[in-house]
């Protein structure tokens, strides 16, 4: 059982959170992959070279002054510091971006209707790279830079970096994915830490769906996890990164 | 046969120069591992950022901002566009720093008498990682960041880095150590480019030293060179970056 699992930049921004996240993620069993998202340095950068963040309908535009800045950032102070960290804590891990061994090779989003600069999405997953490592014993870090499989590097989204590689790893091998975000699960009720629903199904969901349970942000997130199921991945967890060593992983397990 | 290149600022710099040597090297039969230096990005983005660069007998003191920096440049930035060019150029290639794997463990330079900060010494080589990539026919390219074995990175000279990897690799497998500098090679006169000596042994280096002919900045490059022999490597070779297809690199080969 492969276990992907996916950080986002809230986690990576607090350095509290991260070191017992990467206590918690050497300690898991099995073969596993992490994924981590950007957090705040790289616009703290950008801002201190001089250079203006462009967003449009709340994206950022990746010219090509922010894909250097992206590619120093994630794949090399977040990523190396996860990985010295996890080897510390007994955990031996590889920090690597899609363009290594070609890992993940992506597809440049058309510059029509909107223009997003160097952003690409997965369409190729060198999995056996990475079953190479995992069978010598290595757990991947990932950070989402990918390639267009030439000479550009692209910044892509790490949430549909971690399906991508679920989905790919999944073909052989039983796969789990888990988002770690900053609620403990999808929430019956926003107000209620508490009320995390435990199980979602295809079933369940339509009833979540009509009774407007779910709506706004979780409900793309939602379908891309049965989107993933489809794919092949065995189960897609959302929960807390606090907790990923709890039984259901503490928060939303979403199943067929 | 193993081929340990190191290629420094000056090349990393130069876009043109480096796709060029890029080129060349992708296209080197054989194992091969690339070590690459850091270039001036690091003091320019230093620099943005307010980060003062302290120097001290004219080299740079690794304070925790600068660490970071590093980190960024070497092994974010410059790595992974090297890492895409060469898997552009048709050599499957994956981007390390020292802390991936702990293929590097280094011990932090004393404090006492003069205190570089971050800065560490290559101890340990996990020699059976790189082996690994390169029988599943990956070259390696790594940047000069290394670990303490705990959870400190630490800033590495890249020469040191090439030395050290190719004496743990020489234990082995038969392996060259290739510097490419600025110049052709060990130059005869200073004044002439041409004037390039190209074969040094133990033997002649006694000469060489007596005439006068070799002295200031490429004594110590030469009896690092052989240290290096002394420790198992076959050969050292001095050259250009742009002559490594050449026979005999063309450039200066050290023999003991």
């Amino acid at each position: 059982m492969l276990k992907v699992v996916k950080i986002g930049g809230n986690i990576v921004d607090n350095p509290e959170k991260l070191d017992s996240f990467l206590k918690d993620f050497a300690a898991m069993k099995g073969h596993k992959i992490l994924i981590h998202g950007g957090g705040k340095v790289a616009t703290t950068i950008s801002k201190a070279l001089g250079i203006e963040t462009q967003m449009i309908n709340g994206r950022r535009v990746t010219d090509e002054e922010t894909l250097k800045v992206v590619t120093m950032v994630y794949a090399g102070v977040i990523n190396k510091n996860i990985v010295n960290k996890l080897n510390a804590a007994g955990c031996p891990a590889v920090g690597i971006c899609g363009a290594d061994a070609r890992f993940i090779t992506s597809q440049r989003r058309s510059p029509e209707p909107i223009d997003y600069g160097f952003v690409g999405d997965p369409v190729k997953i060198n999995t056996r790279f990475s079953e190479t490592l995992m069978n010598e014993g290595y757990t991947i870090v990932v950070a989402p830079i990918t390639t267009n499989g030439k000479e550009t590097l692209l910044n892509t989204n790490a949430d549909t970096v971690a399906q991508a590689v679920a989905v790919a790893h999944a073909q052989t091998e039983e796969t789990s994915l888990i988002y770690c975000f900053e609620k403990k699960g999808v929430l019956r009720d926003m107000e209620d830490e508490d009320s995390v629903i435990t199980e979602i199904t295809q079933e369940s969901f339509k009833t979540l769906k009509t009774e407007g349970v779910v709506d706004g942000g979780m409900l793309p997130k939602l379908e891309n996890a049965f989107k993933a199921l489809d794919e092949g991945v065995s189960q897609v967890v959302i929960c807390e990164a606090g907790s990923i060593l709890e039984d259901g992983f503490g928060g939303t397990v979403i199943t067929k």
